[in-house]
């Protein structure tokens, strides 16, 4: 079914969610091949014994979980480059592991000659006193985290072509950043101010036996947490500023919700003064201009709200808005798959976009 | 068990999730005669049979619901009126009806002798004009209207106390009043660019058989609704600007998640400029100002955040705040359950308040 | 990206879940062309608009709804009959009826030369008399009733292969009849004193604006229902009595459970008395020699028990079972996604087989 | 508001599921002094501390945890003895505690002149063997076991009000044991063949962190489990086969559904041949006698269904069957809180029997 397969794939940390979301896109997309899993857990175990869903799947009773340690990684690396029809694609190494982990495997893959795509927040701030003020200890690779590009494709596209480490964004500033840059970009909003309401479904934290997310403590509960300082608040201020051409800080308060999949946003913002009667039309155009062509934004502008039922199990994020003449306040709404295009789907966005393969292979 | 049976109620409208709240707490509280329930789809039945939930509660299979019909009710009052054990209290009449359908009952159940408890909209807004704007078309007793009460206990405790006609507030003005009007009276918080966010469980929505909220259509959802004017925006900011002395005007935006019962809002406000270093000392000093004595106010300061799972099914209403010195905005967060202190709970604790009962009788 | 488009595809009032979900399997599906949908409340819409979820695909703007009246979709059919590349094909028309409505379209959508696949329970009953017993009514079309195959593929491939006429097996009726078939065939089991436990999720209810199918009436609640005669029993028994060539009445009690998607069956049996120790190997073999080469049935054997989460949204079936040593009793469980395996998915793998497609062809 | 405290009450585990639903119980019945709680985890904190939910109860603040050390409670019901007001009831401790561990404390607790409730499995069998065979180790007190009372109020009152050490029945067993006691005993039904499906919510699973019971492992599943020997097997067979006066064996298959609370219980048995066309009537006619005095068990007859949504968060117990002429079985529902009436409420019960109060004081 798989006519030309091109590129050798290679999951480290594949036990969690978002692991085991790139196993669900990966294992599908006609040019992937997986070489390996990894897991401290499962190692020695294949596919269809450690996530029976996919065990229908051809290849689940030989692919198969290594112990994560860079050597094997390495060695497996080794014998896919030799693959005749891989030749010309670097192989394809991603790290869903929990965030402070992902640092050990940076300088080993690559220097092994994969391409590494991290989910995890380990690379993807620029500036190491940020990373120092919001992780409370120096970056450990201060030169790697230099060289990662943000892997949010829609805005960083041609940056993700020549990659070698991509840091792809976390699942909050996904939801944001995408409806929020261009309208910086173009000015058409006052960058201070901004108000950010985000609530996430549960896979959000990860598959961890913990009190907080057992099922009886989250069903029929809704929490604020993480106020004021959530972790993603670094990376969502750095593109920000970026995108604004001058330092933005923002409200970002994100709620925990009961469902298992999905992340919503509510954004208030002031628009630009010169926008007079016309605000919807201008964020309408510019969005437009920005994203007409993205075959993962759904822009719904005023007439439909977004609806985190609409995207899940898909890598698509739905941008919508109003604008109230009451309060003089422009509302933007996002909805998004946290674990698709706010983490795995998005990954792997970025991979076709290295190996040159459409888009939208593989995740459609 | 119930040793001085004090009051004679009657429930118009007691087939939704408002009347059924409203029969739940009724039937257990000790000062309560429940004399009878309206229902244009279960009038003839007795409780035991529309609520099998109620049916070993001793009077469930003598109560019973009648046609609603203002003459049935005016009937029904002149008998309670006459038991000996009442004949101080006015009987109470509460309306649990879709909003435009209470206006019907509150001047023949006054003149009957009632004191009415409306927990629909129609009588919350103070000026005809403002209503038109909202409902599209003119008050039809814009009389009725001016003599209305706003009830909310610990804002308009002594009018309640006199008050015929209560309107008992809405789910979201509620958990939105009750942590804004303490700060705004003492202006301790800028009454310009109030941004709210609340989250609304699906009990909210009435028991309405719609598409839109069956279970697999709100079940892994989340969206945002009804902005940037939803209704309550109204009552809301009248409530607001009375308590700052000027026009308040407020972002709200609510949104749909999937529980049965619970709002749980987000605010986010200025501090006034007098507020230096010691924001959020000022903050617990007013709430501990106007909320100490409060039975059903929990104060949870900056330690711990509002969940709704620990209100559920009770009249409290949790509230919350952290100042966040980045931005210079501070969160406020609160948590009650629609149903309870946002309708049925808060309409009997007025109740209470006329009757001259302790105020937490039969809502702990 | 579809190489060779090679059927042409209607379906039969689209809008409800097991319309949905023939649209999501359908448009992704290589050797489909989706070349109409009908609604009766969204006809003149295009699939963006009625299923925002569908928009990013390619087709989705293109593809439409119309009125559903047979000349149409004649007409409809007689232009797609036309299509070079489908020329060896016979077009598949899907009824995502209401029972009651799909009688009306088998006829018209057979002469005029499509393969017609009913997801209802229209055509599924080979006997007259049952079929009043359960519906109330005669059979409208007693002779196409006759011709109809019932469309289990893993019991009845060889007749899909020619049918013209398909009776998509029901949602429940599929949990029960493939983990029960092939052991009556070989005689392992006692067809006497069978009694089933289903677990459904509420889609099973369809998309109907019903009180009882609120979310708030669901959510939180576990109740049996359509006890002890609902309509699947008629084809439940049908079907087992064929596979155990004599007259088999079962026990099946299905219950409603706060779930999207997914039926749960549990199934009790007595196992044949010449199986002694080795009930539960005699079992695995059976199941073996069954199912062994079949790409949806997942068969777990006595070592894990099924659950829905790992088949929501596949078209596989997991069957374990184990043996208590102590009743005598052979336990069998069974999990699906009642809106894949247990309809759309079933239909297309039904329509794979007619056209001679690889049947995993889209589904997978 | 509490008139006349009558009896000194201590929890012992108070922070797990069970624990809190005592708590939430005892602290609004009229006749109770809670006299302390322990709790390995949360001992030196107060109850507002660690259940914020109860934190406005007037005596949230001064109830405390202790640490869970037979001494130390010793010391605490010393004191409560002491109690003028007290002065003729014993003490009555209950052990919320983890199977296996509620053992060490019985006999301290009763030679302390405790009445001493048991919610776990420790003292529910009366025979050493069958405890061995199930638990997999001699039971450490066979001497006390056989003093155990099995605390189901509607079978063994008289027993309970002189017991000194209850062993309250646990959450499925109760949702089994009401239906066919009385039924067993009046021989209307076959003590052989008798088949069990039960729902539970996930709170049965007890406040664990453990990944199986993580939101997302539960939502959207449904799966069995247990089977197929649940340890609750062995107190449920006890039970009936005391009813039948001789041994009975059941097939008992537990399934774990996404509900915070609930149990749903359906039963397959075969009528006694002495009942002829007359099934449901007998079956009624006997519930009548059993339970017609009963203010917990709710009789539906064969006119509607139990449904878990309409017993959680009281001490109810629903019950209803339907007569299947087709196969000749008698089918059972059942719906009860796996909390209250499955565990804390029933304790209370018998508490309430022991001490004298009317049997449903604090409970409605």
């Amino acid at each position: 079914m798989k006519e030309e397969i091109n590129v050798q794939a290679v999951i480290i940390g594949a036990s969690g969610y978002s692991g085991e979301e790139l196993v669900r896109l990966l294992i599908r997309h006609p040019r992937v091949h997986l070489a390996g899993l990894t897991s401290r857990q499962h190692f020695g175990k294949k596919l269809a014994e450690v996530f029976p869903r996919f065990a229908n799947h051809p290849d689940a009773k030989t692919i198969g979980f290594i112990k994560p340690e860079p050597d094997l990684v390495r060695k497996l690396l080794k014998e896919a480059l030799l693959k005749e029809s891989s030749k010309d694609l670097p192989p394809v190494v991603f790290l869903a592991l929990p965030h402070g982990v992902a640092f050990e495997w940076a300088a080993p893959m690559t220097e092994a000659g994969a391409c590494v795509i991290d989910l995890s927040a380990d690379f993807r701030l620029r500036d190491a006193s940020v990373y120092l003020e919001y992780y409370g200890h120096p970056h450990p690779t201060p030169g790697l985290m230099k060289d990662a590009i943000y892997g949010l494709p829609e805005i960083n596209r041609s940056e993700i072509r020549k990659a070698r480490l991509i840091a792809s964004p976390g699942c909050y500033p996904t939801s944001i950043l995408l409806p929020l840059i261009p309208l910086l970009r173009e000015k058409l909003i006052d960058p201070a101010g901004i108000v950010v309401n985000s609530l996430s479904g549960v896979t959000g934290a990860g598959r961890k036996a913990e009190e907080a997310f057992l099922f009886c403590e989250c069903n029929e509960s809704l929490r604020a947490y993480g106020v004021p300082k959530h972790r993603h608040l670094s990376e969502i201020e750095q593109e920000l500023s970026l995108a604004a051409r001058k330092p933005v800080v923002i409200q970002f308060t994100p709620h925990l919700v009961p469902v298992n999949r999905g992340i919503h946003t509510t954004i208030c913002v002031r628009p630009a003064a010169k926008l007079k009667d016309d605000v919807s039309e201008a964020i309408n155009r510019c969005y437009q201009q920005a994203y007409a062509n993205e075959p993962f934004v759904r822009m719904l502008g005023s007439a439909t709200m977004p609806d985190t039922k609409r995207v899940t199990m898909t890598n698509v994020i739905e941008i919508g808005h109003r604008f109230d003449p009451r309060s003089g306040n422009l509302l933007i709404f996002s909805a998004e798959d946290n674990l698709t295009k706010g983490a795995a789907g998005q990954a792997i966005q970025s991979m076709n976009i290295v190996c040159g393969f459409p888009e939208t292979t593989g995740l459609q």
